[in-house]
């Protein structure tokens, strides 16, 4: 009478034929007989409009504001070369400032393509950027790992493999935002190297290099086109690595990002540019002030893009969140965050540009506060029209710890992310009336034919959820959510297969390895 | 370089003036001194439009195929005086079966209003119900409740009237969805005139009467009267409480839910017919098949509501979730519930009338698992338009368990909520270039006079969320957030002030009670 939900009924389940569950946009899944019932490799399609929490002219006077920044505040650029091309198109340069007509950069902004393709060595891996699509990747860049069994440690180049791993393994997972933890036992100076010929061998989706100086960018790129068999022409053809830019914010761009933008995009490969602008720490302390702050160094570093090769790829980062104003420690998936991803959204469609943000918390521990700081975070990158989502898998304590009961419960919130974002069929089957008919008044659905040839692929089956009544997990021994996920860490982890990768290729990318090592690798004073 | 977030950076607070937190909408908050820091009352508008994920014409199709099977396949109507009314308005009886023309469903919902108040003792919390409001109540009927002290039990008297105290005490609670716990200690007979009597007395918020037979109900509506201190006349021009009508999902309505409806109806008070719909068990397999279910037994009831009395209000009531096809168990906060959540909320606007759903979850226990599902739960609840949003705060275990520490946890997501859907400020000042000139590339905003003259009111400061980096959390003794959630339930109650009641309308209330207390209460065989 009350709300009471039916606690013990049951379904018949034998005898009934078992079907794969398929996607209804993919049907690429990759057969692979597995213990952990996940959805099949799919292209995420937003299918209604971003949200918009501010006017189109709100988002103008942000447009406005930041161009004001880049014009009488300016920004410093610490490489010279850097200078020098800004000088030549017209920039006002004061040491190392630079200040920027509002022209300028309104008319540089105007060539960057509005979606592209991120090409992966396996080619049903690769995804268009922008638009409506949405793609979901590791985290990226903690300097610690973490499980349930071993507690805290320094990140190592065995839990980096092991995060490949389920990178590669979890169908959800599009691409490597990075490292998904830092392997600091690897020397500096080839640790490039090693991890980035990881994560092509051990992975064949598309990842990330990190912008510290120029070998190493170069260095990323020659692996990327090795892993993809390809030459250096359709390398600069086909987008085949991304670059995220940070910003120093407030207003300055170092010399080893800058070398990066700059090799990248004259390969016109991926750039993102991210300042990373927590309101009330290196950015103003309202949101708007920050997204103003963000906004102005975005466009700076999207002109200087464009400067380097017209039409190279760009990705609009947004990063903004606020920082515990009482200890100044940095606060994610809060309601500030949330808001700052959508009027992040909003500003990369106004410049037409693909949108990157990312799924955060700042929890120390896979708990409740976890799993809302990260839902939350969701919330915001989905309804805000995020593309490139980062750290979409893994992260924990506000980006210090890659956490791989995390990397697994984030990999179902995806996946519910996924399954929220599929269409609702409502064709006269679904709509069941004839199943109404059969039931009638005061019946149930359980034997309904309807029911019978729908009930196994009916609902998302989480990775997680424990929906067990109480008396059967008390008798389990009462497992919370994090217990769960360290099982099926280990798991997929067994089930990992390796995917192939031709011979001639893979002897290539050693030989490319094995002398850039030799040679020395890439400085370490950068 | 990478991101890395500044993880020990700190704020100067010494000093600086010291200011309420005061929301931008309210300006009411009770002058309370608070251990709590609470957001302070507030009336919740959403700013932007409802989200849609189905078309217009989808939303026609579950229209028509509800009234083909409320014309079809009818609905059981088990009071005989209800079957009379309707046969007198021209519906087709067989038996315990009604029938309807889709002409007549038609006819009768024109008249339920759009919107309208639901009024309380204290007249700061009434609302207004529809539009784009949201009011978000506590967790209502579990048999049980928990707190991690005492562990699981059955509901009893001392832990309803806590739930209804920490109801009370935190502003974001705005109305009671029904006992937040079922006070099982209380003979069933008298059970309704002492909850009732503690609701009316130890909170000053509107609250719910359960339909179970022509005496509690009507005794609920009377002690809402003397409650608000007024005349009969008065209560019936002015909706002072609601009371939940479950359908006996599929298609059937029972006698002492009937019974409610005519008695409230007849007397301009609010009635919710909430369809009870898992997909799967009690409603087709299919979320649109469920929703078309749903969506008949709304009209029929709407329909009813409006053939007692024209005009009287009434709100659309979706429940629509999923069971694990495994089990039979009834899953919540799953990608099919805010899928549903959404849908309903579509329906509901067009019938223009407000719109009821839940905040839900089905975990055993306040992990991961049961803050992903209450906020996928928001997610769908806020983003489709909820007005009444039923178990805000304390549910747990798919609703057989109320949890103390589920209840702070939901009060800290609703407000987290509630900050999300304030309006973002844009103007000049917020867009701080001033700030930025005077911090200037490399600088840093905590010193900065934008920032001292806003920190302590800049971002939501939440109740649970722990931002202490690692080491200060570990010499914390690793606390999760149940553990904070535990203390700050114990301390509201020790922080709880019961409101003031005129000692008139006390005595008439005890005096009403103790009378029907000794004409022993209501039958128990409903």
């Amino acid at each position: 009478m009350t709300e009471q939900p039916t606690s013990e009924t049951s379904i018949e389940t034998a005898g009934h034929h078992r079907r794969r569950r398929e996607g209804r946009r993919g049907g690429d899944a990759t057969p692979q007989a597995r213990g952990i019932a996940q959805l099949p490799r799919r292209k995420v399609k937003r299918l209604f409009p971003a949200m918009e929490i501010i006017s189109a002219d709100e988002v103008e006077s942000i447009h406005q504001a930041s161009l004001t920044v880049l014009e009488e505040i300016g920004m410093d650029f610490m490489l010279p070369e850097a200078r020098e091309l800004l000088a030549k198109a017209g920039a006002k340069i004061e040491g190392e400032r630079v200040r920027f007509d509002r022209a300028m950069i309104e008319e540089l902004i105007t060539t960057a393509p509005q979606d592209f393709t991120f090409h992966a060595r396996n080619p049903a891996n690769s995804f268009k950027v922008g638009g409506p699509m949405m793609t979901f990747g590791t985290v990226g860049s903690p300097p610690n790992s973490a499980d349930i069994d071993n507690g805290r440690r320094t990140g190592n180049h065995a839990d980096y493999k092991n995060f490949l791993k389920l990178a590669q393994y979890f169908n959800c997972i599009g691409f490597i935002s990075g490292y998904p933890v830092e392997p600091i036992d690897l020397h500096a100076s080839i640790r490039h190297l090693e991890a980035l010929r990881d994560m092509a061998v051990l992975t064949d989706k598309p990842f990330h290099a990190y912008s510290l100086g120029e070998e190493r960018i170069r260095d990323g790129i020659e692996i990327a086109r090795i892993a993809r068999g390809i030459t250096p022409e359709q390398l600069t053809r086909e987008p085949s690595l991304f670059t995220i830019i940070n910003t120093n914010s407030p207003l300055k761009l170092d010399a080893p990002m800058l070398r990066g933008i700059m090799e990248m995009s004259a390969l016109n490969q991926i750039v993102c540019v991210t300042p990373f602008t927590l309101a009330g720490a290196m950015a103003p302390v309202t949101v708007a002030g920050a997204i103003v702050e963000q906004n102005a160094e975005a466009l700076a570093g999207m002109a200087f893009t464009q400067l380097v090769r017209k039409g190279s790829p760009f990705i609009y980062g947004g990063f903004t969140s606020n920082v515990d104003m009482k200890s100044g420690a940095p606060a994610f998936g809060t309601p500030e965050y949330m808001k700052a991803c959508i009027v992040g959204g909003q500003m990369a469609r106004r410049y037409k540009v693909p949108y990157r943000t990312s799924n955060t918390c700042a929890a120390n521990a896979v708990d409740a506060q976890a799993a809302y700081e990260s839902v939350f975070s969701l919330w915001g990158v989905t309804m805000g029209g995020g593309n490139l989502i980062m750290h979409g898998a893994g992260w924990l304590e506000g980006g210090l710890v890659a956490s791989f009961e995390k990397f697994v419960l984030d990999c179902d919130l995806i996946q519910m992310v996924m399954e929220f974002l599929q269409p609702l069929a409502t064709d006269t089957d679904a709509l069941g009336i004839e199943a109404m008919r059969e039931v009638g008044p005061g019946g149930h659905f359980f034997g309904a034919a309807h029911t019978l040839a729908r009930y196994e692929t009916a609902f998302y089956a989480p990775m997680i959820s424990d929906w067990r009544n109480n008396q059967q997990w008390l008798a389990a021994g009462k497992p919370e959510a994090w217990q769960k996920a360290n099982q099926v860490y280990k798991q997929a982890l067994v089930e990992y297969k390796e995917p192939a990768m031709d011979p001639a290729i893979r002897a290539e990318l050693d030989e490319f390895v094995e002398r850039r090592k030799r040679e020395g690798g890439a400085p370490t004073d950068f």
